[in-house]
Order: structure tokens, then sequence, then C-alpha cells
């Protein structure tokens, strides 16, 4: 089984190279850990639109739906939404059975960016061994597109990168890993225990604490913590 | 002293991002070893292009200039070019006095991209300790621009981003890194005494080995043999 690890939604390939291979996309900070969140407490699909604009516009145009509006723009609320990019908003009691439509500035770009594959998982350190084990099971090549931020490498998306890795590879699972694959396996390894460690060093994590977020960090930072499998197909992510 | 760290050519940011800043572009195998290799042996200048086209074409329009033409596609030479992108092939006896006219698939295309830099250094691990000396002279932020391979992380280049910023930083000067960069030192620290391995096990490097190549990466391994600074301005590096 080849893994490729790509650092940036920059990076990710064209649809045709996805073609054939499973997309695993990562937004630790905070994107895919508030998606797995949200759909592990009940929401009942997530739809990644590019622009709050566009939100605005599907919630518009489908009343009936009840849409909760959620995501960031630097990192903050945006205007006339209902909950930010912080996974701690998304509680049972205010998604369960909700459709909720969701822009941020990487993640949901990432999202879009990798439909290509023939298959897309949402992952995060919460969930990164169930994918690992998922991953497993199907035997196909992998792509790992982390979606970086603002176009730039970010240790938080390259070590979950990793943690997959690590949960994925033994003996009876031969690994063809790319160069980033073995920087990412290796990052992990030296934070494996002290994730907090990491995501407090990183640069994001360096912004979110700026803005008093560091509750968010450490809820990021838990690892494996749910088994969910979220999955993007027909424009959705749902469990 | 900000040190930022980009993976590949498409993440290099646009002109009006690195302006102000000096930018260093790293292809270690093998363009930015191989041109640092021609002017340390006496070339005249090294001319990047982006293409054989365009490179025939200046060619053929100065005649009088009596160009060399370098570089590659898919690693092998170009049809009716004198070299390839080996840094074996620039010796004295071939390119002393001589401008050469010079296209590979990753490394002109970061030069030309990272253009827009107040000064633009070109690296390789033969001259990683000098460049990192020049840098700490020039006191301004710096862009480490690494070329990777076909819009990928690269492990060599990412480890040689890494040496220079080991060389850089110290007591007198204090770096503030981006994520790649501490991810890049670490690399470094890692190798260090032994780059050769680093080569080999890297993907372009077993690439490089399929094609015979071996003692282009024992060349390219070699750390802090020149103290040569190759500078490209206006459309052209020189000494």
């Amino acid at each position: 089984m080849r893994v490729d690890v790509y650092p940036t939604v920059l990076n990710i390939p064209d649809s045709s190279d996805l073609e054939g291979r499973v997309a695993v996309v990562i937004d630790v900070l905070r994107a895919t850990t508030t998606i797995c969140t949200a759909l592990a407490n009940g929401a009942d699909t997530v739809v990644p639109v590019l622009t709050p604009e566009e939100a605005r516009q599907v919630a518009s145009d489908n009343p009936d739906r009840a849409f909760l509006l959620g995501g960031e723009r630097k990192s903050l609320l945006i205007p006339g939404f209902h909950y930010g990019n912080s996974p701690l908003e998304y509680t049972e009691s205010r998604v369960k059975g909700r459709p909720i439509l969701f822009t941020t500035t990487n993640g949901t770009r990432a999202i879009r960016r990798a439909a290509g594959a023939t298959q897309v998982y949402i992952a995060s350190f919460l969930n990164a061994p169930a994918v690992a084990r998922e991953l497993r099971q199907l035997e196909r090549d992998v792509a790992i597109c982390c979606a970086g931020t603002h176009d730039q490498f970010s240790l938080e998306d390259t070590a979950c990168a990793g943690a997959i890795l690590e949960y994925l590879g033994g003996p009876e699972t031969p690994l063809e890993v790319s160069d980033l694959g073995l920087v990412a396996r290796q990052l992990f390894r030296q934070y494996d225990g002290r994730l907090g460690d990491l995501l407090h060093l990183s640069e994001h994590g360096q912004n979110l604490l700026k803005l008093g977020l560091q509750e968010d960090l450490l809820f990021c930072a838990q690892l494996g913590t749910l088994t969910h499998l979220p999955r993007f197909t027909a424009g959705q992510v749902i469990l």
C-alpha cells in the first residue's frame, strides 16, 4: 500500500491523480476536529461550502431544512452565523439531528479539493486510529491531504498524518511512504503522549492561544477518543 | 529575524509577499547543486529558463555569446543540449568563462518564482554554511524556497533548509522560525554527518539511483565544500 502525504491544499493533486485512491483530509486546528465532533454529537450532516455567501444562499434556498451555519474567518465567528469553528460549540443539545453548513479558511477548501478520490474520509487526532483501521481494511493507496494553514505547511496536520501512518502500518500492512510521510510519522512519534505540546508549539496554535482559545487546543489534541468515520460524499460529510 | 521555509515551488508566496525579504532557493537534487558547482568552476553566468525551447531560442538569438545549454527533463539530458543536470559534468575545463542556459523541472521554476525577493541566493549542501553566514550579516527576514519534486515536499531540500537554519541561528541571532523550519532543522540534525543516507532514503534519490547516478548523490551530499554565494539578479545567476 502506497501512502502519499500532501502538506497543504495547494499540493493536493488534481482529481485525475486521486482517482482510485482513498483520500483523508486533515485540518486539526480546527475544521476537521469540529466536523468529527459535530457528527459524533448527532449532527445530521455537515455541508462544506467555500464562502459565507454560499452558506447563506444555500440556507435561504432551503428554509425547510433549518440549516445551522458554522465556520470561521480569521479564526472568528462569521457575522450572522450560529457557531464558529470551535469543536466545543458543537454540543449534542445544539446539533443533534441538524444539518450544518460549514465554511473555514483551509479545511473546507481541502475537502472540496480532495473530492475526486474514490472515497474521502475526514480525520483529526480524535479519530485517527479509527481512520487508520478503516484504511487497512480498504487496501487501496492512500492520499493524506493536510489542509495546512494559508497554503503553508502546518505542524499539527502533518503530525496527525503521522498518527494515521503509525496506526496503519504493521507487519501485515507494509507501507510505501512518500518523503513527507516519513517526516510525518517521525514527528508523531516524537510528540506521541504530548500532542498538546505540539499544538502549543505550532504557529496556528500560537495564534489561537492569543485569541484565548486554549481549551480548543486541549480538545483538538485528544488522540483516539472517537471511532466515527465521517465521509465526504455527494457534497456532504456524513457518518 | 524571521525565517519561513516553503516546501515546494507552489508554496512560494507571490512577489508582493517576498518584497523586503531575502530568498534562498534550494534544489539539492540537482539543479542548485549544479549551479553552485558550475559557477565555482568558473562559469560566467547561469541563466535559468523555463523550457528547452526558450533555451534554444535565446542561444540562437545570441550566437556571439556561445551559450552552453544544460539541464534535464525526467532527470535525463535534453536532446541537442551540451550537458545534463549532473554537477559532475560542469568541470572547469568545460565551463570556465562560458555562459550557461539552464532548464530543469523544479529548480529553475523555483528560482524564477522567488525573483520578487529583495535578494535571491542559490543554495545547496555545498554552500549552505556560507549562505547562512551571509544571511546573518544581511539581518533581513528570510524566505527559504525549497523547489521540492513535482510540486511535492522533498526530504533533501527540507534538510538543506534545516542546515541553513542550523548555521544561521545562535545566541546573537535569535530566530523566529515557521512550522516547516522547525521540522527542517530537526531533520538536518538527525542526518548531520550522514547526508548521503538521507539522499539515498529520499524518493528523488531513489529515482536517481535507478538511473545509475549514485556518484551524483554522493557529490550533492557534501556539506560546506564551497564558500561561493551565487545570486540571481536581472535574469541570471552570478557570483
